[in-house]
């Protein structure tokens, strides 16, 4: 296994941007790929090479394997970053690659398809003395043994049925009396609704927290991890503000965590990045949720706060180079903060809002970085995930990078669509959030879409966007010289004319 | 001394605007000064409020004290941040702040006196055991007496006209048997150009390297410093590529200099940010050259590897707060480069290339950081210095940081006029820099204009420069199918026509 020369990137967007300029700093050479929805995108732009791969619909294109590989075959690339979504936890792609003699920039298809049951998982790295959440390992249907392992167990608990999925068929119990009652209800509920009535009971996790640790494998039996990345704030089950460290970790916890972590990445023979995701009750008490076996769409968050390149990390791991630290030898420093820009309106149920980018000014200064595939004048398309860009914030505190962010949210000008920066201001002012006191349930108990100010689509925010687009100009300066403002009154006119 | 509400930034350009964003992040208000060729710079954009201070030329504006101090007043600013350059090394104007009951942001004006004073300056730290050049201390013009000085200094020695300056009436002796004939020379010259005889002898340093060391202090007498900058790259005696740390320094050295540039400051009862510069010669014998009483251009790269935001220290600093840390807790966390932007013409010996910014696109990604005070569109004016950006790379080997600025450099879209870019690609890729073997005569060591490819201004390239103002799209792409190269070619045209 030698050096990558050339990398094919079998992703869009932002991803692929990040993972191709990683690559061009290792003097690898770049192959995009694009479907017809991503002509004109920026990743088609900064690759040394682009290969078309069909219609905009994902599973005609993005997610086509033998198309990809025929790309990777025709250009001459030694290797396939995959990113994120899309082909990154797919164990046939990962095969079909080594099967062409293709390094496939990601761990092996066995780890990825070992974490992709949930079941199987679990198993593996209960062996591993993986905390689990308490429950049943196989599904019940007699009340009275049910009772008695739910005492064990201890309430709060959770009845879910077998054949259930998306909370459909869930049952909180608090205490013992009520067991039997919403036992029954709940077998005849998961009969009625999927013909099967056997349920699991399990200890329910009250005010959870999504903690997440980063792994690190390489081919040579190494595992480490880098340290957590809290990621409680939610909306439709999906994370929009990540943050590294976590407010509420402890040095020691941190510690168990993370040798929990290695433990899991260890279960499955993993290398390359990898996520471990545990779910943290309001005791601080962990379980193992699932592993990730890919890079994260919050990875920068890691990387602020240790100061590694992840992605030149994994094509170094794929290249069958030995991990160039120890455990101890890794350090946090200060604190990141990411939030995802997506084009949705939260003042709607975050529904997406596709569009135009009719002002595009990126925020700047120490300490911030934007990672995103779009500049002014381009659409999103409305084929793939709306996101616009992750903007990521790090400062010496936790404080003083949400305060940052305030800022950097400020200074981010963005019309034509509605966006999710005013929500996250919102979660950056918000008290629960500053003081670290928050749990996935966060948007349900604090966000109401009326606290937002709607932005972009009057004539006097127009006005404003427009001279925007040519320079900063967030704040409402208070000029003391009347010439200025006449002149900026003219040009702006000029501007629109 | 209270919390600081309103700052008055009395500078302009990028300083400006990033001393600002940092005012901000702290939620102090901020007010701009512009002169007339500023009224539409980003700054005054960017600040709660602006006050116009006067005609162009910074004699008439940005060096008005009475002006400056006028606009405080008249905003209810409870300090002034000087920026660097203009000023902030001015004595009288701390003083001026001072009396008008104003913060000034910097060092007191006794610090600034003392060590505005190069022969005050040195006597100052020579007390409190810092390494000055070997030299005489007093001016001499007897031959015989110099001759026996020379020879306790050690070869080779520099002959230098007391009344000299900017290299005039110097001379480099090798060996004894040469001093005599030299110094009889030195001082028939001294007396013919400045019509004094006496001069001074020191050692000459061989292959001179400028590093310099970030100290700080609070007003409670304490004072660290944050390691090294190694600034040697320089053009016309100013610097154009810093670094942190340096290539040379081994972990002894750099706590025996460090040690000495904290000694230095506590010679002149320092706060707040200085830098201590010394040159280092080829056996890494250190010697104290002078100190800057202010913030300096290339602090950020002291910034990325240490984690910290200086101007937000400053500011608590100015507050009368302590500083947050000891030395012990200071670590340096990877390698940072930064090179100078400059609207200049490397191929006509650094002159200044005014104009405008026909295409102005950053370099984005992890560990990028670009501060400019400058949108696409704007002119540069030719009034003040003509730098445009602070190009910064973070990673975490030196040998990273170096292919990640060879590749924002290209990422990099100016045109419209000249820019130090090409220059510091050539610097990045020399085997000299690269090796870490090289000294401040590298420009005239190794630079020819034939190196580089002059950029901008042919039929092919602006064709480029207007794409990439829309993407960015630095390199060649060898598109794969025949429809993507049409379109672009019709969009090339329309964007032009």
């Amino acid at each position: 296994m030698g050096q990558i020369k050339k990398l094919l990137v079998a992703n869009r967007g932002e991803i692929a941007l990040r993972v191709m300029r990683s690559a061009r700093e290792m003097n690898i050479k770049t192959v995009a790929v694009y479907s017809e929805a991503d002509r004109n995108a920026l990743h088609v732009r900064f690759a040394d090479e682009a290969v078309f791969i069909g219609p905009p619909a994902s599973s005609e294109s993005y997610l086509k394997m033998d198309k990809i590989i025929a790309a990777a075959k025709q250009t001459g690339a030694d290797a396939i970053h995959p990113g994120y979504g899309f082909l990154s936890e797919n164990e046939d792609f990962a095969q079909l690659c080594e099967d062409n003699k293709i390094i496939f920039v990601g761990p092996s298809a066995k780890s990825i398809e070992l974490m992709g049951s949930k079941l199987g998982a679990k198993a593996a790295v209960a062996k591993f003395n993986v905390p689990l959440v308490p429950g049943t390992a196989e599904p019940i249907d007699d009340i009275p043994a049910a009772k008695k392992l739910a005492k064990e167990i201890g309430y709060p608990v959770l009845i879910k049925a077998s054949a259930g999925g998306g909370g459909k068929g869930m049952r909180v119990v608090e205490n013992e009396a009520e067991f039997e009652e919403q036992m029954e209800r709940a077998v005849s509920e998961a009969i009625s609704s999927f013909g099967d009535g056997a349920v699991f009971i399990e200890k329910y996790v009250t005010k959870p927290r999504h903690i997440e640790f980063q792994v690190f494998g390489d081919k040579h039996g190494n595992v480490v991890h880098l340290f957590e990345r809290e990621c409680s704030i939610q909306r439709r089950h999906q994370k929009v503000v990540e943050e590294a460290p976590s407010a509420v970790l402890t040095p020691a916890l941190r510690k168990a965590m993370g040798e929990a972590a290695v433990n899991a990445a260890k279960a499955c023979n993993y290398y390359g990045a990898g996520t471990i995701e545990f779910i943290l009750n309001e005791n601080l008490d962990f379980y193992f949720l699932e592993m990730n076996t890919r890079l994260q769409v919050e990875h920068p968050v890691t990387e602020e706060i240790t100061g590694l390149d992840l992605v030149q990390l994994q094509l170094k791991v794929a290249q069958g180079e030995k991990l160039p630290f120890k455990q101890e030898d890794l350090i946090m420093q200060g604190h990141a903060v990411e939030i995802r820009v997506y084009a949705e309106d939260p003042a709607n149920n975050f529904l997406p809002d596709i569009g135009t980018l009719q002002t595009y000014v990126r925020p700047q200064g120490h300490g911030i970085r934007v990672d995103d595939g779009f500049e002014q004048g381009m659409s999103i398309p409305f084929y793939y995930d709306p996101m616009i860009a992750k903007l990521i914030c790090h400062a010496e505190t936790r404080e003083a990078a949400i305060e940052k962010m305030i800022r950097a949210i400020k200074d981010y000008q963005i019309t034509g669509l509605e966006t999710t920066l005013g929500f996250c201001e919102f979660v950056m002012k918000h008290e629960a959030f500053r003081s670290g006191q928050f749990d996935t349930k966060f948007v349900e108990n604090y966000f109401k879409p009326e606290v937002l100010n709607k932005t972009g689509n009057n004539e006097e925010e127009l006005l404003a966007a427009a001279l925007a687009s040519f320079v900063i100009g967030q704040n409402k300066t208070t000029v003391q010289e009347p010439n200025v403002v006449a002149e900026e009154s003219k040009w702006r006119k000029n501007r629109l004319a």
